[in-house]
């Protein structure tokens, strides 16, 4: 990253203007991100006004929040009209809903009645659903013209409209009746009928569809847009393949958040204040904590046994970890086969008779490795104690491994969503069980 | 999922064949792929026949590898044949991969001397680089030609190209030397010269690139497909977004496996054999083992105080799982941050004051809770034993969010991927230095 800033720093005392306008033109919206966050106040507006006016509104649907506000305030009123014309209503929506309502009220003011037409009906929609993602603008046509006819009305004026290669076809009250690509237009003959050649059962997503949902859906089809309609299938706009890889990357984080163990959306991390970050956070360290206190109480239950074998208490931290991992192994793959569609609840059968099997193979192999470790090196066991700590660790990462496959299994058969007990959850129940296993298997054979 | 089939079920018998198939044809993907793991074999072939041609193509590139050989060798050899002819070529090879040598054969004679020679073409590359996506089929023209000559050219015989809306210019030796898109072409005057329209510097990769770079790239630009070249700029093939999307999904199960403890690529659950299985899960269980018996070590080296102060031997447990966890946030806000962009080593300044700010305010929180649960709740503990472990977990807690975020910086400002020290690994360091921090604390308040 630093290169790239480095390399143009040597190079921008040779160039005028126009040169270096060329070269940041060329550059990627990362690479000009990158830039951006090197730059001080002064330098950061100077660069964005040496952008193509077609780059200035790319990049800004890609800088941060609040990053967006600052621009568009520190930019001269012109150009921010410049701006705001050229970009997609989805994105106009998008800009508008981010920026504090002091920002609001000049921005609004400065766009014509068409873009506050269109905002306007955009905004009425849930920013997580099929609506909060979709564009207005599409091309639509009636099924009676004619194949030269609609190449002719395509070719002519639809320049805003963001995808031309999938055309609607409607009825008078705007009702969807049919789609055809613009590639299966243009294979046609030019005296065909629209009507006759669009698909007629189209796939479309309702306004509140969930934007996962309309991801998948896309996805499933390998389309590169999909109709939005309300409930009397009324055309309403058309979400495009770009916002639907934004809602699968968004979707990514907060599920890797959720096995991190936080809740919440995708924040940038410098952006977020301490404050922030803490209420992030620390919800799930509480409740994590409080649940593993429960620990302490079997610890307690069974004082009698660490007491007159201390060695037992030297391999806690092992036992704990090692079931936690295992079992954090097993739901992982559970959850994404649950999240790909590989997986189902009635596969529970095959699951635990696998989880079973490779929990008390992986158990045997791991009891071993640790009853040698403990024998041959410091602390240096004598082998029967080696032996106990051995044979609790398979029952240990025997359980942990059904019940890491088991629990996401049973939350998605209830309906909930079962990223919640990934990761740090199941570590904390398997702390608790394996405590209770370790303490239970030293009581037996040590007959203590 | 089970609801599809038993409606279908319920719908069957009252249906002919063509209805069948009508409704088949009007199911996604995914409800494909349900029903198919629902069926036995002979209703698996059944229903597959009962696909329209197109859908079988997609159903088959939608399937699992071992399903995919299993139909193949259970239709008739013309069914098999008609199906790899629509097969786009970059599907064609990756099967021809994924089949057993045996059916490969079989396969290969059934062939088209073109696609044979696409193919040939096409395995050349690596799997995971730019050319193991692209399709060699797309639109080339050369500059000079019009508007109205191109229209006419993609309206004729283009119909095998899997995306029209791009139009590569090269040079009679395949140099990619412009792009323009179909959309641009239609803006155009029938009169415009290509050449004169077509944007020079084209955005491309290189036949090498790795998927997840390319992925990157398209995205970035939100471009439809992405040229692939060779080192001297002659086009190879394109990538197109659908390609990509999948990309996104794979490295998203990959990273969320290496965060679960796991290598190794996104195999399917219940394809996985027990021996694959603990291939892809033993090998950090037993490092992670093994580096997490330093902690049997530390245990023994505090063994006095333990011995002393029972009431210590409680919490083992609670400040491992607590340093765990707060560790675990960290690091995965920095990985997540270090792969997103938003952040870089030269934050590391910010990064580390905001972990040290958060660290120590959540750890005095949670050390309250500790100390209230513990002297209020069984085990009951005086207050002044409540304050060493509660004093512990402040520093716990400080230290882990400080190392969880440290940690990933340093392993991507080396060259390594961060994603390796996320979750299991981070907790057995946490592990190990929450156990230094807690018997140092306790020595040192207890006087032992």
């Amino acid at each position: 990253m630093s290169n790239l800033r480095e390399k143009l720093k040597e190079y921008l005392h040779l160039m005028d203007q126009d040169d270096i306008s060329q070269v940041l033109n060329e550059l990627s919206n990362t690479e000009l991100l990158e830039l951006w966050h090197d730059m001080n106040d002064e330098e950061a507006s100077e660069f964005f006004l040496l952008l193509s006016e077609k780059r200035k509104v790319e990049f800004l649907t890609h800088l941060p929040e609040g990053d967006q506000e600052w621009l568009l305030l520190s930019i001269n009123r012109d150009s921010t009209k410049e701006i705001l014309m050229r970009l997609e209503p989805d994105d106009l929506a998008d800009i508008i809903q981010a920026i504090s309502p002091e920002v609001r009220e000049s921005v609004w003011n400065s766009l014509s009645d068409e873009a506050k037409q269109e905002t306007r009906f955009l905004l009425k929609f849930d920013e997580d659903d099929a609506a909060g993602l979709m564009t207005p603008r599409y091309v639509a046509l009636r099924s009676n013209i004619t194949v030269a006819q609609a190449i002719q009305f395509i070719r002519r004026g639809v320049e805003d409209i963001e995808t031309i290669y999938y055309v609607y076809v409607v009825d008078p009250l705007k009702r969807l009746q049919g789609v055809i690509s613009l590639r299966e237009i243009l294979f046609s003959n030019d005296n065909d009928r629209i009507g006759d050649k669009m698909v007629q059962n189209v796939v479309s997503v309702r306004e509140d569809t969930d934007q996962e949902e309309v991801a998948k859906t896309l996805e499933d089809y390998d389309f590169l847009a999909l109709p939005v309609v309300d409930r009397y299938n009324r055309l309403l706009g058309i979400v495009t393949f770009d916002d639907v890889i934004d809602v699968i990357r968004e979707e990514q984080t907060e599920d890797i958040y959720r096995m991190g163990a936080m809740e919440g959306s995708a924040d940038i991390y410098l952006e977020t204040s301490v404050w922030g970050m803490i209420k992030k956070r620390i919800p799930w360290l509480i409740i994590l904590l409080v649940l593993g206190t429960v620990t302490t109480n079997v610890l307690d239950a069974f004082g009698s046994i660490f007491a007159s074998a201390y060695f037992l208490t030297l391999f806690i931290p092992v036992i704990t970890q090692t079931g936690g991992n295992s079992g954090t192994q097993s739901s992982t793959l559970i959850i994404r086969g649950l999240a790909m569609g590989d997986l189902n609840f009635r596969d529970i059968g095959r699951v635990m008779l696998k989880e079973l099997l490779v929990g008390l193979l992986m158990g045997v192999l791991l009891g071993l490795v640790i009853l040698l470790r403990s024998v041959f090196l410091p602390p240096g066991l004598e082998v029967y104690q080696a032996m106990v700590v051995g044979i609790s660790l398979v029952f240990v990462v025997l359980f942990s491994s059904l019940l890491g496959a088991l629990a996401p299994l049973v939350i998605h058969r209830l309906g909930g969503d079962p990223t919640v007990i990934a990761g740090p959850l199941m570590s904390t129940f398997i702390d608790l069980t394996g405590i209770t296993i370790y303490s239970t298997v030293a009581k037996e054979l040590l007959s203590l």
